[in-house]
Protein backbone atom coordinates (compact mmCIF):
# COMPACT_ATOMS: atom_id res chain seq x y z
CA UNK A 1 0.00 0.00 0.00
CA UNK A 2 1.26 3.12 -0.56
CA UNK A 3 2.05 5.65 2.28
CA UNK A 4 -0.41 8.28 1.01
CA UNK A 5 -3.77 5.44 0.48
CA UNK A 6 -5.47 5.69 3.60
CA UNK A 7 -6.56 2.57 5.33
CA UNK A 8 -10.21 3.30 5.92
CA UNK A 9 -11.81 5.44 2.91
CA UNK A 10 -14.28 7.05 5.28
CA UNK A 11 -14.21 7.71 9.42
CA UNK A 12 -17.31 8.09 11.79
CA UNK A 13 -15.62 9.54 15.20
CA UNK A 14 -18.66 9.57 18.32
CA UNK A 15 -17.81 12.45 20.21
CA UNK A 16 -15.49 15.00 19.42
CA UNK A 17 -13.65 16.44 22.01
CA UNK A 18 -10.40 16.40 22.82
CA UNK A 19 -9.18 13.11 21.48
CA UNK A 20 -12.03 12.88 18.86
CA UNK A 21 -11.15 16.34 17.76
CA UNK A 22 -7.92 15.78 17.13
CA UNK A 23 -8.06 12.46 15.15
CA UNK A 24 -10.67 14.15 12.86
CA UNK A 25 -7.50 17.08 12.55
CA UNK A 26 -5.67 14.52 11.92
CA UNK A 27 -6.85 12.52 9.28
CA UNK A 28 -8.24 15.17 7.43
CA UNK A 29 -4.35 16.50 7.41
CA UNK A 30 -2.83 12.97 6.79
CA UNK A 31 -5.13 12.06 4.08
CA UNK A 32 -7.43 14.92 2.44
CA UNK A 33 -9.62 12.38 0.76
CA UNK A 34 -10.98 10.23 3.79
CA UNK A 35 -14.65 11.28 4.50
CA UNK A 36 -15.24 11.73 8.10
CA UNK A 37 -18.52 11.85 9.47
CA UNK A 38 -19.51 12.75 13.45
CA UNK A 39 -22.12 12.97 15.82
CA UNK A 40 -21.87 14.91 19.49
CA UNK A 41 -23.98 17.07 20.77
CA UNK A 42 -25.17 20.13 19.33
CA UNK A 43 -23.47 22.69 21.19
CA UNK A 44 -20.26 21.00 20.72
CA UNK A 45 -21.00 20.33 16.68
CA UNK A 46 -21.16 23.83 16.66
CA UNK A 47 -17.81 24.08 16.92
CA UNK A 48 -16.32 20.89 15.51
CA UNK A 49 -18.42 20.86 12.52
CA UNK A 50 -15.67 22.42 10.57
CA UNK A 51 -13.52 19.31 11.45
CA UNK A 52 -15.60 16.82 9.99
CA UNK A 53 -17.39 16.57 6.29
CA UNK A 54 -20.67 15.34 8.06
CA UNK A 55 -22.54 15.85 11.54
CA UNK A 56 -24.76 12.93 11.78
CA UNK A 57 -27.70 12.39 14.64
CA UNK A 58 -27.01 9.41 15.76
CA UNK A 59 -24.17 7.22 16.66
CA UNK A 60 -25.55 4.01 13.99
CA UNK A 61 -25.64 6.52 10.87
CA UNK A 62 -21.57 6.17 11.33
CA UNK A 63 -22.08 2.33 10.39
CA UNK A 64 -21.97 3.77 6.94
CA UNK A 65 -18.37 4.09 7.04
CA UNK A 66 -15.47 1.98 7.00
CA UNK A 67 -13.69 2.59 10.84
CA UNK A 68 -16.07 3.42 13.85
CA UNK A 69 -14.28 5.20 16.56
CA UNK A 70 -15.85 6.04 20.03
CA UNK A 71 -14.44 9.16 21.63
CA UNK A 72 -16.47 9.93 24.24
CA UNK A 73 -16.23 9.22 27.89
CA UNK A 74 -15.71 5.63 28.71
CA UNK A 75 -19.28 5.07 30.20
CA UNK A 76 -20.95 6.47 26.93
CA UNK A 77 -18.45 4.10 24.72
CA UNK A 78 -19.65 1.06 26.29
CA UNK A 79 -23.39 1.75 25.67
CA UNK A 80 -22.92 3.15 22.27
CA UNK A 81 -20.75 0.03 21.39
CA UNK A 82 -24.26 -1.93 22.52
CA UNK A 83 -26.34 0.34 20.13
CA UNK A 84 -24.22 -0.31 17.32
CA UNK A 85 -24.31 -4.28 18.16
CA UNK A 86 -27.66 -3.70 17.05
CA UNK A 87 -26.99 -3.36 13.58
CA UNK A 88 -26.16 -7.17 12.93
CA UNK A 89 -25.61 -6.79 9.22
CA UNK A 90 -22.60 -4.08 9.13
CA UNK A 91 -19.08 -5.17 9.13
CA UNK A 92 -17.48 -1.90 10.04
CA UNK A 93 -14.53 -1.95 12.39
CA UNK A 94 -14.83 -0.51 15.33
CA UNK A 95 -12.88 0.78 17.94
CA UNK A 96 -12.72 3.62 21.01
CA UNK A 97 -9.75 5.64 22.58
CA UNK A 98 -11.17 5.36 26.53
CA UNK A 99 -8.58 5.49 29.25
CA UNK A 100 -9.45 2.19 31.11
CA UNK A 101 -9.84 -0.63 28.49
CA UNK A 102 -11.46 -3.63 30.35
CA UNK A 103 -15.07 -2.82 30.60
CA UNK A 104 -15.48 -2.04 27.20
CA UNK A 105 -13.58 -5.18 25.48
CA UNK A 106 -15.95 -6.93 28.06
CA UNK A 107 -18.63 -5.82 26.53
CA UNK A 108 -17.28 -6.52 22.79
CA UNK A 109 -16.91 -10.19 24.30
CA UNK A 110 -20.41 -10.34 25.46
CA UNK A 111 -22.27 -8.67 22.59
CA UNK A 112 -19.66 -10.84 20.39
CA UNK A 113 -18.12 -8.46 18.64
CA UNK A 114 -14.66 -9.51 19.07
CA UNK A 115 -14.15 -10.27 15.32
CA UNK A 116 -15.09 -6.62 14.75
CA UNK A 117 -14.33 -3.96 17.45
CA UNK A 118 -10.83 -3.56 18.88
CA UNK A 119 -10.10 -1.55 22.05
CA UNK A 120 -7.39 1.35 21.54
CA UNK A 121 -6.17 4.20 23.51
CA UNK A 122 -4.07 6.88 21.92
CA UNK A 123 -1.95 8.75 24.76
CA UNK A 124 -2.31 12.22 23.86
CA UNK A 125 -3.10 14.47 26.89
CA UNK A 126 -3.44 17.74 26.78
CA UNK A 127 -4.10 19.97 29.67
CA UNK A 128 -7.71 20.56 28.86
CA UNK A 129 -10.49 18.70 27.42
CA UNK A 130 -12.50 19.54 24.87
CA UNK A 131 -13.10 20.28 20.73
CA UNK A 132 -11.28 23.75 21.51
CA UNK A 133 -7.78 21.88 22.88
CA UNK A 134 -7.91 19.94 19.75
CA UNK A 135 -4.76 19.40 17.21
CA UNK A 136 -3.69 17.44 14.31
CA UNK A 137 -0.30 16.56 15.56
CA UNK A 138 -1.78 14.94 19.81
CA UNK A 139 -0.87 11.86 18.62
CA UNK A 140 2.56 12.31 16.72
CA UNK A 141 5.76 10.32 18.53
CA UNK A 142 2.99 9.16 21.04
CA UNK A 143 2.08 5.44 22.13
CA UNK A 144 -1.77 4.32 20.41
CA UNK A 145 -2.27 1.15 22.31
CA UNK A 146 -4.30 -1.34 21.32
CA UNK A 147 -6.01 -4.46 23.06
CA UNK A 148 -6.98 -7.41 20.86
CA UNK A 149 -8.64 -9.97 22.46
CA UNK A 150 -8.73 -14.23 21.26
CA UNK A 151 -10.90 -13.55 18.58
CA UNK A 152 -9.91 -10.90 16.74
CA UNK A 153 -9.24 -10.40 13.40
CA UNK A 154 -5.98 -10.09 12.62
CA UNK A 155 -6.39 -8.04 9.56
CA UNK A 156 -8.13 -5.44 11.64
CA UNK A 157 -5.92 -5.28 14.11
CA UNK A 158 -2.86 -4.43 11.22
CA UNK A 159 -5.15 -1.85 9.75
CA UNK A 160 -5.76 -0.43 12.96
CA UNK A 161 -1.72 -0.50 13.57
CA UNK A 162 -1.23 1.45 10.30
CA UNK A 163 -4.45 4.29 11.02
CA UNK A 164 -2.42 4.76 14.36
CA UNK A 165 0.99 5.31 12.26
CA UNK A 166 -0.26 7.26 9.79
CA UNK A 167 -1.34 10.19 12.54
CA UNK A 168 2.08 9.93 13.77
CA UNK A 169 1.25 7.36 16.26
CA UNK A 170 3.58 4.15 17.73
CA UNK A 171 1.01 1.29 18.00
CA UNK A 172 1.51 -0.73 20.97
CA UNK A 173 -0.62 -3.92 21.66
CA UNK A 174 -1.38 -4.68 25.12
CA UNK A 175 -3.75 -7.06 26.63
CA UNK A 176 -6.93 -5.25 28.79
CA UNK A 177 -5.89 -6.20 32.56
CA UNK A 178 -2.23 -5.06 31.73
CA UNK A 179 -3.77 -1.52 30.49
CA UNK A 180 -6.12 -0.92 33.03
CA UNK A 181 -3.01 -2.21 36.11
CA UNK A 182 -0.55 0.25 34.39
CA UNK A 183 -2.31 3.50 33.47
CA UNK A 184 -3.94 2.93 37.08
CA UNK A 185 -0.16 4.36 37.92
CA UNK A 186 1.35 6.52 35.27
CA UNK A 187 -1.99 8.26 34.10
CA UNK A 188 -4.74 7.76 37.01
CA UNK A 189 -3.00 8.54 39.90
CA UNK A 190 -1.06 11.81 38.76
CA UNK A 191 -4.12 12.44 37.72
CA UNK A 192 -6.29 11.93 41.36
CA UNK A 193 -2.56 13.49 42.56
CA UNK A 194 -2.66 16.94 41.00
CA UNK A 195 -6.70 17.26 41.89
CA UNK A 196 -6.36 16.52 45.16
CA UNK A 197 -2.63 18.43 45.66
CA UNK A 198 -4.33 21.53 44.03
CA UNK A 199 -7.79 21.71 46.34
CA UNK A 200 -5.86 21.06 49.46
CA UNK A 201 -3.50 23.72 48.59
CA UNK A 202 -5.76 25.71 47.46
CA UNK A 203 -7.85 25.62 50.27
CA UNK A 204 -5.27 26.25 52.93
CA UNK A 205 -3.24 29.36 50.64
CA UNK A 206 -5.88 31.23 49.50
CA UNK A 207 -6.15 33.72 46.48
CA UNK A 208 -3.85 35.48 48.13
CA UNK A 209 -1.10 32.86 49.28
CA UNK A 210 -1.71 31.10 45.80
CA UNK A 211 0.41 34.63 44.58
CA UNK A 212 3.51 33.51 46.34
CA UNK A 213 3.52 30.03 44.68
CA UNK A 214 6.60 29.06 42.41
CA UNK A 215 6.95 27.52 39.43
CA UNK A 216 6.83 24.02 40.91
CA UNK A 217 3.25 24.34 42.16
CA UNK A 218 2.44 25.43 38.62
CA UNK A 219 3.75 22.29 36.91
CA UNK A 220 2.39 19.94 39.79
CA UNK A 221 -1.06 21.45 39.35
CA UNK A 222 -1.11 20.91 35.56
CA UNK A 223 -3.39 18.21 35.41
CA UNK A 224 -6.17 19.77 37.84
CA UNK A 225 -7.96 21.57 34.78
CA UNK A 226 -8.85 17.64 33.52
CA UNK A 227 -12.32 17.52 32.60
CA UNK A 228 -14.04 16.14 35.47
CA UNK A 229 -16.68 14.23 33.17
CA UNK A 230 -13.76 12.35 31.64
CA UNK A 231 -12.14 11.46 34.99
CA UNK A 232 -15.88 10.08 36.41
CA UNK A 233 -15.78 7.37 34.11
CA UNK A 234 -12.45 6.36 34.47
CA UNK A 235 -12.33 6.22 37.85
CA UNK A 236 -15.71 4.17 37.84
CA UNK A 237 -14.24 1.72 35.38
CA UNK A 238 -10.96 0.90 37.30
CA UNK A 239 -12.03 1.04 41.00
CA UNK A 240 -9.93 -1.43 41.66
CA UNK A 241 -6.66 -0.74 40.22
CA UNK A 242 -6.31 2.91 41.03
CA UNK A 243 -7.52 1.99 44.68
CA UNK A 244 -4.34 -0.07 44.64
CA UNK A 245 -2.50 2.82 42.89
CA UNK A 246 -3.45 5.15 45.46
CA UNK A 247 -2.70 2.97 48.62
CA UNK A 248 0.59 2.93 47.33
CA UNK A 249 0.80 6.61 47.21
CA UNK A 250 -0.59 7.53 50.65
CA UNK A 251 1.62 4.60 52.01
CA UNK A 252 4.56 6.33 50.46
CA UNK A 253 3.45 9.76 51.94
CA UNK A 254 3.12 8.70 55.30
CA UNK A 255 6.10 7.08 55.38
CA UNK A 256 7.55 10.70 53.98
CA UNK A 257 5.88 12.17 57.15
CA UNK A 258 7.39 9.65 59.79
CA UNK A 259 10.78 10.25 57.85
CA UNK A 260 10.18 14.13 58.72
CA UNK A 261 9.01 13.68 62.01
CA UNK A 262 11.41 11.51 62.93
CA UNK A 263 14.46 13.77 61.60
CA UNK A 264 15.08 11.51 58.96
CA UNK A 265 16.59 11.93 55.92
CA UNK A 266 14.67 11.90 52.76
CA UNK A 267 17.77 11.03 50.32
CA UNK A 268 16.00 7.15 49.74
CA UNK A 269 12.51 8.12 48.28
CA UNK A 270 14.46 11.38 46.08
CA UNK A 271 16.85 9.12 44.99
CA UNK A 272 14.60 6.98 43.56
CA UNK A 273 12.44 9.54 42.46
CA UNK A 274 15.28 11.20 40.72
CA UNK A 275 16.37 7.91 38.80
CA UNK A 276 12.52 7.10 37.77
CA UNK A 277 12.35 10.34 36.43
CA UNK A 278 15.71 10.48 34.27
CA UNK A 279 13.96 7.11 32.82
CA UNK A 280 10.64 8.77 32.04
CA UNK A 281 12.56 11.28 30.33
CA UNK A 282 14.20 8.98 28.34
CA UNK A 283 11.32 7.68 26.37
CA UNK A 284 11.61 11.27 24.69
CA UNK A 285 14.99 10.38 22.91
CA UNK B 1 18.50 57.42 43.75
CA UNK B 2 18.80 56.56 40.03
CA UNK B 3 17.50 53.90 38.83
CA UNK B 4 21.07 52.61 37.60
CA UNK B 5 22.61 53.47 40.61
CA UNK B 6 23.36 50.09 42.88
CA UNK B 7 22.00 50.11 46.41
CA UNK B 8 24.70 48.06 47.34
CA UNK B 9 28.50 48.68 45.88
CA UNK B 10 29.28 45.11 46.95
CA UNK B 11 27.69 41.54 47.36
CA UNK B 12 28.98 38.70 49.17
CA UNK B 13 27.22 35.57 48.17
CA UNK B 14 27.87 32.15 50.37
CA UNK B 15 26.49 29.27 47.99
CA UNK B 16 26.63 29.67 44.18
CA UNK B 17 23.93 26.85 43.70
CA UNK B 18 20.79 27.87 41.50
CA UNK B 19 19.87 30.65 43.41
CA UNK B 20 23.03 32.12 44.75
CA UNK B 21 24.19 32.11 41.67
CA UNK B 22 20.96 33.43 40.02
CA UNK B 23 21.98 36.35 41.90
CA UNK B 24 25.43 37.09 41.17
CA UNK B 25 24.68 36.77 37.41
CA UNK B 26 21.04 38.85 37.81
CA UNK B 27 23.77 41.32 40.23
CA UNK B 28 26.41 41.37 37.28
CA UNK B 29 23.75 42.20 34.38
CA UNK B 30 21.73 44.74 35.85
CA UNK B 31 24.80 46.73 37.81
CA UNK B 32 28.32 45.66 36.24
CA UNK B 33 30.06 47.67 39.00
CA UNK B 34 29.32 46.12 41.93
CA UNK B 35 31.89 43.84 42.73
CA UNK B 36 30.79 39.99 43.89
CA UNK B 37 32.27 37.72 46.31
CA UNK B 38 31.73 34.41 46.58
CA UNK B 39 32.58 31.22 48.12
CA UNK B 40 31.65 27.38 48.20
CA UNK B 41 32.99 24.05 47.94
CA UNK B 42 36.38 24.55 44.86
CA UNK B 43 34.17 21.90 42.96
CA UNK B 44 31.68 24.32 42.59
CA UNK B 45 33.63 26.99 41.92
CA UNK B 46 35.28 25.89 39.45
CA UNK B 47 32.41 26.30 37.10
CA UNK B 48 30.72 29.51 39.07
CA UNK B 49 34.04 31.87 39.10
CA UNK B 50 33.02 33.65 36.00
CA UNK B 51 30.23 34.76 37.86
CA UNK B 52 32.07 36.39 40.63
CA UNK B 53 34.93 39.35 40.72
CA UNK B 54 36.36 36.81 43.65
CA UNK B 55 36.33 33.50 45.56
CA UNK B 56 36.89 33.88 48.90
CA UNK B 57 38.31 31.22 51.30
CA UNK B 58 35.42 31.65 54.11
CA UNK B 59 32.27 32.98 54.49
CA UNK B 60 33.70 36.13 56.95
CA UNK B 61 35.85 36.70 54.16
CA UNK B 62 31.99 38.16 52.25
CA UNK B 63 32.06 40.86 55.17
CA UNK B 64 34.18 43.02 53.38
CA UNK B 65 31.05 43.71 51.25
CA UNK B 66 28.41 45.64 51.89
CA UNK B 67 25.73 42.58 51.38
CA UNK B 68 26.35 39.14 52.27
CA UNK B 69 23.59 36.64 50.97
CA UNK B 70 23.89 33.25 52.87
CA UNK B 71 22.51 31.25 49.82
CA UNK B 72 23.63 27.58 50.89
CA UNK B 73 20.98 25.31 52.37
CA UNK B 74 19.09 26.16 55.06
CA UNK B 75 20.84 24.27 58.06
CA UNK B 76 24.84 25.26 56.71
CA UNK B 77 23.24 29.25 56.40
CA UNK B 78 22.06 28.97 60.13
CA UNK B 79 25.32 27.89 61.32
CA UNK B 80 26.93 30.38 58.64
CA UNK B 81 25.04 33.00 60.83
CA UNK B 82 26.86 32.08 63.40
CA UNK B 83 30.19 32.09 62.36
CA UNK B 84 29.72 35.66 60.78
CA UNK B 85 28.32 37.11 64.44
CA UNK B 86 31.12 36.03 66.09
CA UNK B 87 33.11 39.31 63.87
CA UNK B 88 31.12 41.97 66.16
CA UNK B 89 32.74 44.96 64.58
CA UNK B 90 30.96 44.27 61.00
CA UNK B 91 28.02 46.75 60.02
CA UNK B 92 27.25 44.65 56.93
CA UNK B 93 24.22 43.99 56.05
CA UNK B 94 22.92 39.77 56.03
CA UNK B 95 20.16 38.63 54.47
CA UNK B 96 19.55 34.51 53.19
CA UNK B 97 17.51 33.03 50.72
CA UNK B 98 16.48 29.60 52.31
CA UNK B 99 13.33 28.00 51.69
CA UNK B 100 12.23 27.92 55.54
CA UNK B 101 12.67 31.08 57.64
CA UNK B 102 11.62 30.14 61.14
CA UNK B 103 14.98 28.75 61.87
CA UNK B 104 17.25 31.52 60.74
CA UNK B 105 15.33 33.91 61.90
CA UNK B 106 15.28 32.79 65.70
CA UNK B 107 19.24 32.11 65.35
CA UNK B 108 19.40 36.28 64.00
CA UNK B 109 16.97 36.99 67.54
CA UNK B 110 19.83 34.66 69.81
CA UNK B 111 22.82 35.99 68.25
CA UNK B 112 21.57 39.91 68.52
CA UNK B 113 21.61 40.27 65.12
CA UNK B 114 18.36 41.61 64.33
CA UNK B 115 19.03 44.93 63.39
CA UNK B 116 21.81 43.70 60.47
CA UNK B 117 20.04 40.24 59.83
CA UNK B 118 16.49 40.08 57.43
CA UNK B 119 15.59 36.82 56.42
CA UNK B 120 14.99 36.66 52.83
CA UNK B 121 13.43 33.87 50.08
CA UNK B 122 13.01 34.68 46.49
CA UNK B 123 10.48 32.75 44.68
CA UNK B 124 13.01 31.49 42.05
CA UNK B 125 12.51 27.69 41.45
CA UNK B 126 13.98 25.61 38.45
CA UNK B 127 13.61 21.89 37.38
CA UNK B 128 17.21 21.24 38.93
CA UNK B 129 19.22 23.02 41.37
CA UNK B 130 22.98 23.83 41.16
CA UNK B 131 25.16 26.67 39.54
CA UNK B 132 24.26 24.94 35.71
CA UNK B 133 21.10 26.11 36.44
CA UNK B 134 21.21 29.52 37.20
CA UNK B 135 19.76 32.49 35.22
CA UNK B 136 20.11 36.06 35.82
CA UNK B 137 16.76 36.35 34.78
CA UNK B 138 15.20 33.43 37.42
CA UNK B 139 13.61 35.97 39.44
CA UNK B 140 11.96 38.38 36.86
CA UNK B 141 8.09 38.85 38.06
CA UNK B 142 8.55 36.46 41.20
CA UNK B 143 8.00 37.50 44.84
CA UNK B 144 10.96 38.12 46.97
CA UNK B 145 9.77 37.18 50.39
CA UNK B 146 11.19 39.23 53.25
CA UNK B 147 10.53 38.10 57.05
CA UNK B 148 11.99 41.41 59.16
CA UNK B 149 11.40 40.80 63.09
CA UNK B 150 10.41 43.57 65.93
CA UNK B 151 13.94 45.58 66.05
CA UNK B 152 14.80 45.28 62.16
CA UNK B 153 16.18 48.12 60.81
CA UNK B 154 13.27 49.88 58.13
CA UNK B 155 16.18 51.49 56.29
CA UNK B 156 17.90 48.14 55.75
CA UNK B 157 14.78 46.17 55.09
CA UNK B 158 13.75 48.86 51.97
CA UNK B 159 17.71 49.04 50.80
CA UNK B 160 16.65 44.90 50.16
CA UNK B 161 13.88 45.57 48.92
CA UNK B 162 15.41 48.11 46.08
CA UNK B 163 18.08 45.27 45.85
CA UNK B 164 15.30 42.68 45.05
CA UNK B 165 13.38 45.00 42.61
CA UNK B 166 16.42 45.92 40.86
CA UNK B 167 16.16 42.04 40.04
CA UNK B 168 13.13 41.81 38.88
CA UNK B 169 11.83 40.52 41.64
CA UNK B 170 8.25 41.70 43.50
CA UNK B 171 8.93 42.25 47.03
CA UNK B 172 6.65 40.45 49.71
CA UNK B 173 7.27 41.33 53.17
CA UNK B 174 5.55 38.02 55.14
CA UNK B 175 5.87 36.93 59.27
CA UNK B 176 8.36 33.96 59.24
CA UNK B 177 5.11 31.87 60.75
CA UNK B 178 3.32 32.63 58.00
CA UNK B 179 5.79 32.00 55.30
CA UNK B 180 6.26 28.59 57.25
CA UNK B 181 2.78 27.49 57.24
CA UNK B 182 1.89 28.96 53.42
CA UNK B 183 5.09 27.34 51.85
CA UNK B 184 4.34 23.71 53.71
CA UNK B 185 1.74 24.16 51.49
CA UNK B 186 2.56 26.10 47.92
CA UNK B 187 5.97 24.85 47.58
CA UNK B 188 7.01 21.94 50.20
CA UNK B 189 4.03 19.86 50.04
CA UNK B 190 4.28 19.66 45.91
CA UNK B 191 7.74 18.81 46.04
CA UNK B 192 6.77 15.88 48.33
CA UNK B 193 3.87 15.05 46.58
CA UNK B 194 5.99 15.03 43.04
CA UNK B 195 8.89 12.73 44.86
CA UNK B 196 6.17 10.69 46.19
CA UNK B 197 4.36 9.68 43.15
CA UNK B 198 7.38 9.09 41.17
CA UNK B 199 9.04 6.95 43.45
CA UNK B 200 5.64 4.92 43.37
CA UNK B 201 4.46 5.26 39.61
CA UNK B 202 8.51 4.04 38.65
CA UNK B 203 8.60 1.22 40.88
CA UNK B 204 5.14 0.15 39.60
CA UNK B 205 5.05 0.67 36.08
CA UNK B 206 9.07 0.13 35.52
CA UNK B 207 11.50 1.07 32.36
CA UNK B 208 8.90 -0.14 29.67
CA UNK B 209 5.89 0.92 31.56
CA UNK B 210 7.51 4.78 31.77
CA UNK B 211 7.34 4.45 28.29
CA UNK B 212 3.55 4.43 27.97
CA UNK B 213 3.23 7.65 30.11
CA UNK B 214 1.68 10.83 28.80
CA UNK B 215 2.57 14.11 29.29
CA UNK B 216 0.31 14.20 32.48
CA UNK B 217 2.77 12.20 33.99
CA UNK B 218 5.71 13.82 32.81
CA UNK B 219 4.21 17.49 34.30
CA UNK B 220 3.11 16.15 37.54
CA UNK B 221 7.02 15.12 38.60
CA UNK B 222 8.63 17.34 37.05
CA UNK B 223 10.29 18.41 40.62
CA UNK B 224 11.12 14.84 41.15
CA UNK B 225 14.92 15.80 39.61
CA UNK B 226 15.08 18.44 43.04
CA UNK B 227 18.80 18.10 44.86
CA UNK B 228 17.56 15.91 47.95
CA UNK B 229 20.32 17.95 50.26
CA UNK B 230 18.04 21.11 49.56
CA UNK B 231 14.74 19.28 50.45
CA UNK B 232 16.49 17.71 53.25
CA UNK B 233 17.22 21.18 55.08
CA UNK B 234 13.96 22.28 54.12
CA UNK B 235 12.12 19.12 55.87
CA UNK B 236 14.28 19.57 59.02
CA UNK B 237 13.71 22.67 59.42
CA UNK B 238 9.70 23.02 58.59
CA UNK B 239 8.46 19.02 60.36
CA UNK B 240 5.31 20.48 61.96
CA UNK B 241 4.33 22.45 58.76
CA UNK B 242 5.33 20.22 56.62
CA UNK B 243 3.28 17.13 58.64
CA UNK B 244 0.07 18.68 58.86
CA UNK B 245 0.26 19.25 54.82
CA UNK B 246 1.17 16.14 54.12
CA UNK B 247 -1.99 14.85 56.75
CA UNK B 248 -4.07 16.94 54.64
CA UNK B 249 -3.02 15.56 51.48
CA UNK B 250 -3.37 12.32 52.69
CA UNK B 251 -6.85 12.78 54.02
CA UNK B 252 -7.72 14.33 50.37
CA UNK B 253 -6.38 11.19 49.09
CA UNK B 254 -8.17 8.85 51.34
CA UNK B 255 -11.46 10.18 51.20
CA UNK B 256 -10.80 10.02 46.79
CA UNK B 257 -10.08 6.17 47.24
CA UNK B 258 -13.41 5.73 49.58
CA UNK B 259 -15.42 7.62 46.64
CA UNK B 260 -14.18 5.83 43.85
CA UNK B 261 -14.53 2.25 45.65
CA UNK B 262 -17.97 3.42 46.50
CA UNK B 263 -18.81 4.78 42.86
CA UNK B 264 -18.88 8.16 43.85
CA UNK B 265 -18.71 11.15 41.50
CA UNK B 266 -15.25 13.36 41.87
CA UNK B 267 -17.27 16.12 40.90
CA UNK B 268 -16.48 17.97 44.55
CA UNK B 269 -12.71 17.80 44.43
CA UNK B 270 -12.07 18.48 40.89
CA UNK B 271 -14.76 21.31 40.95
CA UNK B 272 -12.66 22.88 43.56
CA UNK B 273 -9.03 21.82 42.08
CA UNK B 274 -10.40 23.39 38.72
CA UNK B 275 -11.13 26.93 40.59
CA UNK B 276 -8.20 27.01 42.72
CA UNK B 277 -5.88 25.89 39.41
CA UNK B 278 -7.60 28.83 37.52
CA UNK B 279 -6.70 30.93 40.86
CA UNK B 280 -3.11 29.80 40.87
CA UNK B 281 -2.49 30.88 36.92
CA UNK B 282 -4.21 34.24 37.70
CA UNK B 283 -0.30 35.89 38.90
CA UNK B 284 1.13 35.19 35.81
CA UNK B 285 -1.67 38.06 34.51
Amino acid sequence: MSNDEPEFRSVGIAGLGLIGGSIALAVRERWPAVRILGVDRPSVMAHASGAVDRAVGQVADLLETDLVILAAPVRPNVELLAQLATHAGSRTLITDVGGTKRDIVQQAVSLGLTSRFIGGHPIGGAERGGFGFARPDLFVGKPWILTPVDGHDPASLDRLKTFARGLGAVPVELDADAHDHLMAFVSHLPQLAASALMDVVGSAAGSEGLRLAGRGLVDTTRLASSPASVWRDICLTNPDEISRALDALIARLTELRSDIQGGQALEATFGRAERARAELMKKGE
